[in-house]
């Protein structure tokens, strides 16, 4: 393995251009770290013009990712154009269709096609590496597939979108209200084009599917997860948390039980004093636990140009160096389908709502919630403004199915100023 | 790569049972995830007649572990018998002459003679692997080595003995004094045969002689290391460390500049709110600097049957699944000696002291530290007891020569009755 690992690289975004910058700098500290010459054989964008502040001279270019997958002077296809569907999938399924490895920062293709184009690449005897999709910066992927592949892992936990963490935060420290900080995000460039994607929880989702197929050993599964995001959450729930000891965070969590895979992305309270609850802005943390190992937390920045950068680098060294494991972690073929749990642990929940001026409206509160089976641990409720009355509920242990009977239950009453807010306490 | 891959465990101490247990529970999922059968045959401990509460019906016997690491039956020698001398080295020295890669949890061998076990192994084409020596169930090698290949390391920094963090952070919790503490370690088995080599600092620093030569490319330097344990450290620097925002950990840190590289193991104030700040109890953390990655934190338990069974069982992986890489992530060959630094990177320190009941007394302290160049952020004389004063002083950023120098010009005078206690207060 010393001759020279070749490398196509379609995208020259933020993170191409980063890893363009690497290559270029360290050319010495790859070579003697894996053994042999890492060059970059040909590129790929939309606008060969543009002053991307990095030089590309002796780069091949290719308008067309597809034909940058199939060159003869390429082995391993570096996508990093992202979206789930068109010319990133195209082009990867042609690169391994051509024999070329794949190293991607695509969390949406791998959380959608992932398991498709496992098989593909396992039939074909090409790996597909992709540290830079999950976690920025963070060794995850390696960390759950290599470093705990003696682990039976019991539950996979993190905080996944900074743009989430970045808002929730600092609706905390500068008292602004979510609204306020969704235009920062936005003037700051931190949202993609489409914000749903991060305020949403489908970005963290996409990263949270393909954690959680490592871990259990199940065909990636976004459909199955239970998304929710943060645009309901406001300054009242962020200071009633704090005054409980807690935060709130986007938080994803897959868990296996005797009930299935549970797999959620729902912004939940978190004790303040844990490594999650004191995560700020836009860092990243992921939570491995597992039977030998116990519980792994790691931290770091979730986006950049380099740590993404820095992770899709780990991935071409790893190829360099000769490294083959299965996408997964073992082979698609053998990954079964993730059973969804019908219905997820119990836990303790935060509720909020607005209850209209009328006589009894809190006595029927509670009596739905109990009729559910839902205890109540603390209850209070302000004074009426403009006729509605904010209502503040924290309930012992229930299902999230029991939850939802009294939610519903208690939409068809006449009391109700306020669908409610319902966020899960996680113990972390 | 489909044969089995047979391992010969030497000691069969609580590491090497939880090992054992992992691969007969798990055999499954041990050979889904690397593709290979994966078994012991072979074992090698002191007393054969002991129950160690898991079966060994099926592996063949040794009493010698030299015999035990040149059996043909055996792929993979598995050394977790410990110590840098004797017969860990002879049967490392023995498994690698005979073929064998090695899988490792012990510090001291690789930190003393890593570089001779490295350039063994490398010119035979072997394997070592050592995730276990280094924090325990935190997978930090392969975090450094591969996952954070891309980078050129600028910091490494540390807790890694949670016997140290456990004295430390229960000094506050409890309000007891270092000696209590330490008697309860000795009580519940968390010290080592020798204490010193954990309140003194040298398990740890072993540890980070390993860090340091994988982020620089340098040889194993051990000797290089300023080493300090934490057997000073009084209630009263809990205390005020805690009243500045501070917390004092045993904290190792490696960093190259251009004066050279440093490496320190020392009682350290980090601040209170920072990760390593917020660590508690027998937990350790690991912090990996990089100039693409910024700062990746790692958090887990640093000891333990299942924790170190874990790291121990990833490389066990690794090797079943066809990586090879250098031992210290680049050629053995190619790592230079290192340069220790002459004086560290400057720092505000803390200082504890002691005054005679003298005229002067405290006017000739400020004197002698300011004619060093020291100089004084904050001070403070509490009431004289017995005859003699608590001093506490905090400088601005100085170096650690500056600030010896006048320690030293101090314990000349006829004023102080405690040899200085001074601890670096570390940007993290």
């Amino acid at each position: 393995m010393t001759q020279t690992l070749r490398l196509g690289i379609a995208g020259l975004g933020t993170v191409g251009v980063g890893v363009v910058k690497i290559i270029r700098r360290q050319a010495a500290m790859l070579e003697a770290r894996t053994g042999r010459k890492i060059e970059i054989t040909a590129v790929c964008a939309r606008d060969a013009e543009k002053d991307r502040g990095v030089s590309l001279a002796g780069y091949a270019w290719e308008t067309d990712a597809v034909a940058l997958a199939k060159r003869d002077d390429v082995d391993v296809f570096v996508e990093l154009m992202g979206g789930s569907e068109g010319t990133a999938k195209d082009a990867t399924e042609a690169a391994l269709a051509a024999g070329k490895d794949v190293v991607t920062a695509n969390k949406a293709l791998l959380a959608i096609h992932g398991q498709a184009l496992a098989e593909q690449a396992e039939a074909a005897g090409q790996v597909i590496r992709y540290e830079a999709a999950v976690a920025g910066g963070i060794p995850v992927i390696k960390s759950l597939t290599e470093g705990l592949a003696g682990n039976e892992i019991t539950r996979v936990m993190g905080v996944m979108n900074g743009t989430c963490n970045y808002i929730l935060t600092n609706m905390e420290a500068k008292g602004q209200g979510y609204n306020a900080l969704f235009d920062e995000c936005a003037e700051l460039g931190y949202l993609e084009a489409d914000p749903n994607l991060d305020v949403g929880g489908i970005d963290a989702a996409h990263k949270l599917a393909i954690l959680s197929s490592i871990a259990f050993g199940t065909k990636p599964n976004f459909d199955g997860i239970d998304i929710e995001g943060i645009q309901r959450i406001t300054l009242e729930d962020i200071h009633q948390a704090a005054d409980m000891g807690y935060r709130i965070k986007l938080l994803g969590v897959a868990q296996r039980s005797a009930r299935g895979l549970e797999q959620r992305m729902q912004p939940c309270l978190v004790p303040v004093n844990s490594p999650l609850g004191q995560l700020e802005g836009g860092t990243n943390m992921v939570v491995l636990e597992g039977d030998a190992v116990e519980q792994v937390v790691l931290r770091g920045p979730g986006a950049g140009e380099g740590p993404t950068a820095s992770a899709v680098l780990g991935d071409i060294c790893d190829i360099a160096r000769g490294l083959r494991i299965p996408t997964f972690g073992q082979p698609a073929t053998m990954l079964e389908a993730a059973q969804p749990a019908r219905t997820g642990l119990p836990a303790p929940y935060y509720l909020r709502t607005a209850l209209l001026d009328k006589p009894g409206a809190l006595a029927k509160v509670a009596a739905i919630l109990g009729d559910a089976g839902v205890s109540i641990d603390r209850m209070r409720q302000y004074g009426h403004t403009n006729g509605t009355a904010p209502v503040l509920i924290v309930t012992h242990k229930t299902t999230r199915a029991a939850l939802d009977i009294a939610l519903a239950t208690l939409g068809d009453t006449d009391v109700v100023a306020l669908d409610p807010v319902a966020l899960r306490i996680e113990e972390v």
